[in-house]
């Protein structure tokens, strides 16, 4: 490899002036790291004219990104658009078609579309290098696809979502409730106005859908993940929980069991000083468990323009000295077919949280109808009665906790649906699985 | 690249062991991964009967490593035979003499002779491959020689030897001294029968001095390396730097100043909660602070078979793809002088921990002694006095801790001095660092 890497890029939000910023910054470094010059020569972006603190007049302009993957001199494509269809997905297309390696932050595209761009692009000798679309700075798809890919991995799992992480840490700091720390989130941007993404897992489960491939060699199978978000998620629980000795994170998990893979984005429990426990506000984390090297977690800030420029720009290198490797780290024509696991056998303790209508034998039924279940009970937490209740007034709810020990998804919601059935509870039963970790 | 990869190994001790045991397990995968077979073709270690487990008679045999390195029919030479001198380094010299990529585990060769070696390698187009050298099964040569090489790098500092972490955890959660701990160690072991340079900081050191060039581009400079081990540290310093708020971790700390780059090894306070104090026992982990990525922390198993046969093998594959990288991340002939900063003005707080003699005025001239070097105190500790003290029997020493604000180690140094001229404390002083995280 020599003579200049031409950079094409597309996409100028702040992800991609962060990259310009720091190539300005590095370049020169850079270059003198792998051997060669990098240029960006071609840019395109929605608006050409709009002041994104950097100067773009020395690119050459492309209003089609399409045009500038498909036709301009270059030896990468840089796709920072965004979206799982429509400019991002035709350009990359055509980069991928004449065989230039596209270099991507998009998890959506490859969530929705990845199994056949990275066919496309092996047909034609590109591969896809996507390291800022899973957990932002964090190294985890080359740790994936290279250092620790002699071992055969047991389970994925992380704190995929910078936005979901701070909500929670900041809902679990102050006590409170999650519409208040929402609202103050998009004023301070760390959540978007639309924030059904972040908030109802589908970017975690965009993340999640990658990190499957490249454990497991599976084709990318975003459609089988099961997806909780966390606005059902309250201060009572996070209390709680807490009293319990446990944290409440959105958590991705991706693992294999004997019937299949097993992926699942939802609130988890996690016990109090376990690495993932520690790993607050924006941070992101990701536990890999392999068979050799055992758990290898990785932490670091998993959005934002520096630390996602710095993921694009180590992808950028790679492409520089001429090293990339198979998007999912082995041949895409040999990813296997996936094979769901049934999501509701996963065994596991789980928390359950119940507005109880205050009146006698409410208690006992509910023990009852978890004792049918064959769920036994780790620990019950009952706040304190109002003390000036009379008996002739109608009953109130009061909030009860539980930790059961090791029992099935299934065995917890036919549970949960008799008590619901018995009238004794009011509202919706508050269900969390309990991570091993 | 195509054909068969054939490997040469030497050294078959745990970890070599462990590579035969991996391959054994995963090559036909690993073979998929990378398009073409890989084949153990020669092994050498000190003794061709003894039982490891694994059946060897199935590769050619040779006395001497240098042989294999030097004229056997191989693409890469695995070296996992340990030692900075003797055939480790002679072999490793053959094999790069004719450009054959090494794979090695070899922290001590490295620190001593990596720039010269990868010198010789880049002269005959070979590079040396050392994820195993630094943290065991944690990827981060990899992660800093190529996914976060678009940062400049600030800081890069980590828990590196799991004997000391686990010595230093055991003794915090059972309140043990040292010696004790130590001694049970060597029974599980945890500990070598020679420890010295596990506690002494000396293995620490070794990968640091690799970490810092993998940061800053300079040549390996170990000898630079300011080294204390963990021997003086006892369950007393534990608990009072507990009681302040902190563990006491052995951290390898190297860090670019405007003078030059500070190497050193030393026990550490690090604040609880923060990531680093939560990693215990044999884990290792290792921070780096990139300009645009920020903080990455990646934590993991830092020895072991098992775990270093997974970076061994990681390192194979690479060389399987024919994807290597220059062994630094740039070129050798490219590495600078390592300029040393001054280690004596490290700034930050201190834990000072002293035995005092128990007597009227010490404490007033102690904590003179620091007000004359500019030294501001942020906490006290001290421990209950004897009750039944008579006046006029002799001074008994009381153990007195301190945490200082931020102060130089000079300052702190030179009020020791003038206390233990003074005459009020008994014994060492300790000193150790309070490491900001």
């Amino acid at each position: 490899m020599s003579g200049t890497l031409r950079i094409g890029l597309a996409g100028l939000g702040t992800v991609g002036t962060g990259v310009l910023r720091l190539l300005e910054a590095h370049g020169k470094d850079i270059s003198k790291r792998v051997s060669r010059p990098l240029e960006v020569v071609g840019v395109s972006a929605q608006s050409q004219s709009k002041d994104r603190g950097v100067d773009i007049s020395q690119f050459e302009w492309f209003d089609d990104p399409v045009t500038l993957a498909g036709s301009a001199d270059i030896d990468v494509f840089v796709e920072l658009i965004g979206g799982e269809e429509g400019v991002s997905k035709t350009s990359v297309e055509a980069a991928l078609s004449r065989g230039i390696n596209v270099v991507t932050a998009n998890k959506a595209l490859l969530a929705h579309h990845g199994g056949e761009l990275a066919l496309l692009g092996e047909q034609n000798g590109a591969n896809i290098l996507f390291e800022a679309a899973v957990a932002g700075g964090i190294p985890i798809v080359k740790a994936m696809r290279e250092s620790l890919s002699g071992n055969a991995f047991g389970r994925v799992y992380g704190i995929l979502n910078g936005t979901c992480n701070y909500i929670l840490s900041r809902m679990e700091r102050e006590g409170s409730n999650f519409a208040d720390v929402l609202a103050d989130a998009q004023k301070l941007g760390y959540a978007e106005a639309d924030p059904s993404f972040d908030i109802g897992g589908v970017d975690t489960a965009h993340k999640l859908a990658l990190l499957t491939s490249l454990a497991y060699g599976t084709k990318v199978d975003f459609s089988s993940i099961y997806i909780e978000g966390i606005e059902t998620i309250t201060s009572a629980d996070i209390e709680a929980a807490s009293d319990f000795g446990y944290r409440i994170k959105l958590l991705g998990v991706s693992q294999k069991t004997e019937t299949g893979i097993e992926q699942r984005v939802h609130p988890t429990l996690v016990p109090k000083g376990s690495a993932i426990a520690e790993v607050g506000d924006v941070f992101n984390a990701v536990v890999v468990e392999g068979d050799f090297v055992g758990e290898v977690m990785l932490v670091g800030r998993g959005a934002g323009a520096e630390p996602t420029a710095s993921a694009v720009v180590g992808d950028i290198i790679e492409v520089a000295r001429g090293d990339t490797v198979a998007t999912f780290g082995r041949p895409a024509s040999t990813l296997t077919s996936y094979e769901p696991a049934g999501m509701r056998a996963h065994e596991g303790g789980y928390y359950v949280g119940l507005m109880v209508l205050d009146r006698p034998g409410a208690m006992a039924a509910i023990a009852k109808r978890m004792a049918d279940q064959n769920i036994s009970l780790d620990s019950i937490r009952q706040r304190s009665r109002s003390p000036t209740r009379e008996t002739d007034m109608p009953a109130k709810p009061v909030p009860i906790m539980l930790i059961t020990h090791e029992t099935t998804e299934i065995s917890v919601r036919a549970a949960i649906e008799e008590i619901e059935r018995d009238g004794h509870i009011t509202g919706r039963a508050q269900m969390i699985r309990i991570e091993p970790t």
